[in-house]
C-alpha cells in the first residue's frame, strides 16, 4: 500500500540525523571516529552505577519499578535545583522537570511553544538534534552565525526586526556544539536584553558547561533572568552517562505547566531506576571530583588533537580552540565541500561530522566540519589526524 | 511576563491526565486506590533485575552507558520479533522499534501521521494517555462505543463514511483500558476489512494481552495484516515493570522510517541499560512462567473485586467481567455523574477513575468509572468495595 498521503506534513521532509546514521555505520567497522559526541566512555562510573542499581532494586525495588510522576523523582529534582542554585539558575517562578535526556527537554519546549510556521533563531552552526526537533514542528529556522565570542547579536536583532512570530532563540552557550565556542558574558547579557526588547524567549542549552578544562566559568543567561524569559536545559549525559538518558529543564512554571502535559503523552515519565541511580551516585560519590577528572581528560585529548592538526593539517584550515567540552570546529577555504571530503575520509577509515549537517539548510555546501577528540585514544588521535591531514591536503 | 501568546495552539487546551493527577494526590495519603494501572507490584522481579543491572554494568558497562541507536538494542529487537512471530505478528515488510514505554510508541505514531485537524477513531471509553497524545497534535477524535465484544463496527463505518482524513483507528484489542473487554475474533477481521475499504490504518495497542487468566488467546488484528495496514504496540510495562519504560512498535518499514526520525528528536533512544536489563531477564529467567504467575494473580484479585461488588454494590451498577488484564468497568444508571461520586469517594478514602477522563469529550457527564484490582491487598479490596458500595447507594 501507499503511505505517502498518510504521513504528517511535519515529518515528511525530515531527514534522519546524519550523525546518528554515521554512528550506525561506524558500529560496523574499524574506523577511527572523530564523529562522536560523548566524553571518554571509560570514565563513566559503570561499576559504581552497577552496585547502585543492585542496591536500589534490592532495597527499594517495588518503588523503582512502578510508575513515577511525570515531573520526575523528587530527590533528583532537589539535587538539580541545588546545583542550579550554585549557578544562580532558577528563581521562585521557575520549576524543574527531569527529562529523558536533554534532547527530550528541547523537544518538549518545541512542542509546547511552536505553532506550524513559527520561527526559531538558531546558531549557525548548531546541534542537529535540536534543529531536527524544531523542524519536526514545522518551525522556520533563522540562522545567526557563531563568531569567536558566540552568536552574532546584530544578526539576531535583524531577524527579530524583520520576522514575526519568532518564539525563541536557541543557544548552546558554553563549549557549543559543534564549535566548542563559549558565548561571552557581555553578549549573554545583551542577548537577554534583545529577547526582552522583541518579547521572545531564550532556550539556553548547557550540556557541556561542566566540562571546563581551562579558564573561569561564565554565568548562565538564566542567572540574569528576572521574569522567566529563559528556559534552561542541562544533562547528565556528558557527566555521568549518555545511555542513561537523564536530563532536565528549568523554566517558568507557566511554561512548565504545558511541558509537563506534553511529557505525559510522550513517555509518561523518565525511567525511575535511571533517575534513582543518578540521585544515588550524586549523593554517595564525589560527583564534582568525577566531573573534574572528566574535564581534565577532555583537555588532554583536545591538546592531542590540536597538536595533530598543527602537525598534519594544511595551514589554510583554521580550528577553534575551546576551553572545555568535546568538540573542535574546522574551517577550510571557501568553496570546499566537506561533505565530499567526508566520503573520501570514511573510505580511508576516518569519520568526522560534515558541516552541512549542523546547518539549518543542510543542502547548502559547507567548508567546515566537526571533530570530537574524546572517544579515541591519543595514539589513534595522532594516527587519524595524520590520515585526515593527508586527505585535506588534496582539497586545498 | 505573559506566556499565553507564546504557547503553541496544540497544547494550550490540553489538560493534564486526571489519572496522573489522582496518582500524585494518592502518593500523599492513606487512600485505598482502585485508580492504579499496573499489575501487583510485589510480583515485579526487583531482586533479579538488580543482579542483572549490576552484572551488565560490571561486565559491559561502557557499552550500556554510551549512546545506542535510535531503533533500539538489537538483541531486544530480536526477542520482540521472536515473541511477535509466535503470535503471527510481523511480516517481511514490518520493522520493530524499541520505545520508552508503549505511551511513546503511540505518541510517535501520532506525530508521524497526524496533521492538524486529521481524524482518529477511538473507542469510547479509551486510554486517556492515547487520547491526550492525539489531542496534542490537534487531531479530531471520533468515538465508537465499546460493546460487550469490543468496538461498534457500524459506528466505525459511519464515521469513515461521513468524515474525511481519518488517518487511523486506535483500538486496545485485548482486556481493553478501561473496560477490560476483548474485541472478538470476528470483529477483528471485520475491522481490518473496514480499514481496507476506507484506506485508513489501524493502531492496535496490546499492553495487557499477555495477562490472560481465563479462556483462549484471540489472534491479533496484526496477524491478519498482509499489506502493512496495522501498527502494533506492545509493552513490558505490564509484565516486567512500568517504571523501566520499555515498549515497542511493529509497523510497516515505510511508516517506521518516519517514526525513527521522530524518535531521534524525541529522546535519541530508549535508555540502553533498561533495554539490556529486559533482554537479560528474558534470556536468563523464565519470563513466560513469570507472566503466567502475574496473570493468575490478576485473576484472583479480579475475582475478589467482583465478589466485593456482588456483596456491596447496588444492583443497578453493572460491571464487566474480564478474562484478563487489570481493569473492571462499572456502569451506573443514566444521568449519574461519577465525577461527583469520585470527589465524595476520595473524601472517604477511596479512589477510582471517573468515566469522563476516558472519553474524547471529558466535559460530558459520565455514569461510568474504572476500577483496578491489582495494586491493593484482598483485604483492602473488600474494605474498599464496602465503603464504595455505601457511597454508590447514596446516588442510585
Amino acid at each position: 500500500m501507499e503511505y505517502s498521503n498518510l504521513l504528517s506534513e511535519r515529518v515528511k521532509s525530515l531527514k534522519a540525523s546524519a550523525i546518528r546514521e554515521i554512528f550506525k555505520m561506524l558500529g560496523k567497522s574499524n574506523i577511527i571516529s572523530f564523529a562522536g559526541g560523548i566524553p571518554s566512555p571509560e570514565l563513566f562510573p559503570a561499576k559504581e552505577l552497577g552496585k547502585i542499581a543492585d542496591g536500589i532494586l534490592e532495597k527499594n525495588g517495588a518503588k523503582a519499578l512502578i510508575y513515577g510522576i511525570t515531573e520526575g523523582y523528587a530527590p533528583l529534582i532537589e539535587i538539580v535545583e541545588k546545583r542550579n542554585a550554585q549557578k544562580n539558575v532558577g528563581k521562585d517562578f521557575d520549576q524543574t522537570i527531569i527529562t529523558t535526556g536533554a534532547q527530550q527537554a528541547i523537544d518538549l519546549v518545541g512542542k509546547a511553544l511552536l505553532n506550524e510556521g513559527d520561527g526559531v533563531i538558531v546558531e549557525a552552526p548548531s546541534f542537529i538534534g535540536a534543529l531536527n526537533s524544531f523542524r519536526s514542528y514545522n518551525a522556520r529556522l533563522f540562522e545567526a552565525e557563531v563568531k569567536e565570542d558566540g552568536i552574532d547579536l546584530e544578526q539576531v536583532e535583524n531577524i527579530l526586526k524583520t520576522e514575526k512570530n519568532i518564539k525563541f532563540i536557541y543557544t548552546i552557550t558554553t563549549f557549543q556544539n559543534p564549535t566548542g565556542i563559549t558565548l561571552s558574558l557581555e553578549k549573554r547579557k545583551k542577548l537577554l536584553e534583545i529577547a526582552k526588547k522583541y518579547n521572545c524567549l531564550i532556550l539556553e542549552d548547557n550540556p557541556y558547561g561542566e566540562l571546563r578544562f581551562r579558564g573561569e566559568d561564565v554565568a548562565a543567561i538564566k542567572s540574569f533572568d528576572d521574569e522567566g524569559r529563559v528556559m534552561y536545559v542541562g544533562s547528565f549525559s556528558k557527566t555521568l552517562s549518555p545511555g542513561m538518558r537523564v536530563g532536565f529543564l528549568t523554566c517558568h512554571k507557566d511554561i512548565m505547566d504545558r511541558v509537563v502535559v506534553v511529557k505525559q503523552v510522550n513517555d509518561v515519565h523518565t525511567p525511575l531506576l535511571n533517575q534513582m541511580m543518578v540521585t544515588d551516585y550524586i549523593n554517595n560519590y564525589d560527583f564534582d571530583e568525577h566531573i573534574k577528572i572528566s574535564a581534565q581528560k577532555c583537555g588532554e585529548k583536545c591538546a592531542a588533537m590540536l597538536d595533530g592538526a598543527k602537525k598534519y593539517f594544511p595551514d589554510s584550515v583554521s580550528l577553534t580552540n575551546p576551553d572545555g567540552g568535546i568538540f573542535l570546529w574546522c574551517t577550510m577555504p571557501e568553496g570546499i565541500d566537506t561533505g565530499k571530503i567526508f566520503e573520501k575520509a570514511v573510505e580511508k577509515g576516518i569519520a568526522f561530522v560534515p558541516g552541512r549537517t549542523c546547518m539549518a539548510d543542510i543542502d547548502k555546501v559547507s567548508n567546515c566540519f566537526r571533530l570530537n577528540y574524546t572517544t579515541v585514544s591519543n595514539e589513534k588521535i595522532d594516527e587519524g589526524m595524520k590520515i585526515l591531514g593527508e586527505i585535506l591536503k588534496e582539497y586545498v
